[in-house]
């Protein structure tokens, strides 16, 4: 898989990546589309989330902070998005720690076509079926084989499937791979998977095979977040690195840490 | 009292510290919780800020950008939380300044149990019922003894009462502390008072006596501050630096430099 | 134009700049307020929105993610801050993208004086007249002389007009500057089209003139932006050190920096 080549599409298409999001970290979703080189645009009135769907070159979709209006909200842009063959990606936030996560969850799978459904072990197993509880919107060990887990929700919902951890995985029906960037500081910062699918989202809009197009997204994050940590000393230093890295990333520098199994 | 004790409880049991807060800060003071080692959530619906608030070891309320709906979210998270005894911080930021945040303060003191109620000097007086006007939301000089209007308001609302400010002060019923770590760069930061409510409620989460886990909070917080000026030339390196020093604090340090009179 | 003047007035004045603006970019506007000096607050509701306006010492207002709602309450806003004469910078952020943004947009100019109105170059076309596709909040290339599409909107609405972009042009019907401070590097960070309009509000908050406040906020900001590029490898280094410039800024940098043409 060509991941440089991916990048350098996002830096040079400079693809629209439409976000209705949570407002915790809304801010971070939009800076690292930007300085991936894409252009991000965050929309949540009913009156015009279609509208800017219906311009954009993905759509991401994050229940973090979510209320039923902002849920209609999203239906109507992803029904746009689907009109118009618009990758979207669901990150199912905080699904598993209340009903109506899980509930507006399972809705937006219901009724429109998601086309990756990104999450943490313990919210991708709440979406897969599974008896868990998430604990706020940190993830919970889960004792289940992982791939398993995301290839089976990938065959019954007909997309691909992102669970991020100290290794993130990303599977379709048939095939997975196993992303081993990253760096354990990620996990002091709020809001490095919400990032993780605004990035998806970014390289989905430029690249068709959208198991590659996260797989793909995920290592460059994590190759940036490995530069990151090693020019800082803490969590807030390291965030701020790793927006620089990311920025800054060359073919030379992915081609040699790339790790994709 | 062992204030590195409290800081070293929270990390280990790394507690849901549910926010319903502003939109200006929000990021902000999850991500102090989050570098403190506990596990934020803001989750503001009707529909789960009661679930969320169940599952919470603390709540933080911030008025800072409040609607009368967003208020009738936090009652319903506060009620779940006192039928818990989950310990609730009311940041009554910018109290004084209008009506409605008169008016939705007291009906949020009045109809539910708030355990720690935190502002500047100029909020604090006001929800005392002196006539202070506001500025905005930050303070303005209050001619008064503060550690009496404390004390007073503690009596008042049998809760927990926080001043902040240059020293800040706790007081309780019967005895008060005074905070005296803390640097002047603080007030050039946004959000500094309600990262200070965050940590509050961190502290509250792990440890029974709430005047002692106010007042390490926000020794805590002002070491970490003390340090970050230390190594910044300005105000937006200065708040890198606090999360990167709260991250890091260990015993010695807190044992050297903490100052609560 | 002594444009440290102004500064060093908005330091020693404080003023309360009130602002009703987007989700994403709130926290930066607000703490661009705070670090040049004033005292940002964002109060949305429509309960309050008057009343804080009516407290400020200028309004700014941002449609970047607005609802139909949100546009009722910057109305109330701008109601109570014409009264009472405090000036009011529009940022038209992604005017020409949905047509909610351009009705909206339209329905503000013309039930509410704005006094600043400001833009990037296919926003400020849309808001004009002619016939441009914004893509997201970002801006497109404009075929049209930018002075003239300026003084033409100025004249238009009896307001003062700025348009952002590699140089910035400040029109009123008479006159107009082009202010040739900035960097590259802003293009690259999400927000920075925000925070001038925060700037600007400041300015305007204590500077009669306001073209010539908006031109000085604008040369005070690409100052620090310069200042900032030369201290980073990265936007978000970059970011964090525009705050830091701001905050330093001194009369002799300024008067060896600034170009206004």
């Amino acid at each position: 898989m060509d991941i440089y080549g991916i990048l350098e599409k996002v830096r040079t298409e400079k693809p629209l990546v439409h976000h209705l999001t949570n407002w915790v970290t809304i801010y971070d979703c939009a800076n690292i589309v930007k300085v991936l080189g894409a252009s991000p645009v965050m929309a949540h009135a009913r009156e015009e989330s279609g509208d800017m769907a219906s311009l954009a070159s993905s759509l991401v979709l994050n229940i973090g902070t979510l209320t039923p209006e902002f849920i209609e909200s999203m239906k109507i842009a992803a029904r746009a998005a689907n009109k118009k063959g618009i990758p979207i990606v669901l990150d199912v936030c905080g699904a598993g720690a209340t009903k109506l996560r899980d509930e507006k969850s399972f809705e937006l799978l219901d009724q429109v076509k998601i086309d990756v459904i990104k999450g943490n072990t313990s919210e991708i197993a709440r979406i897969s079926g599974e008896n868990v509880q998430t604990k706020g919107v940190d993830s919970v060990e889960v004792e289940k084989n992982l791939i398993e887990l995301a290839e089976h929700l990938a065959e019954q919902r007909n997309s691909i499937v992102v669970i991020t951890g100290k290794e993130d995985i990303v599977a379709d029906k048939t095939r997975h791979f196993i992303v081993k960037n990253g760096h354990e500081m990620m996990a002091h910062v709020v809001g490095t998977g919400c990032m993780a699918a605004s990035i998806i989202g970014a390289f989905s809009a430029v690249h068709k095979d959208l198991a590659e197009a996260a797989a793909g997204a995920l290592s460059v994050y994590g190759i940036a977040a490995e530069l990151a940590a090693s020019e800082s000393r803490g969590p807030a230093t390291f965030k701020e690195k790793l927006f620089d890295n990311i920025y800054r990333l060359d073919r030379e520098t992915i081609e040699k840490l790339q790790r994709i199994g």
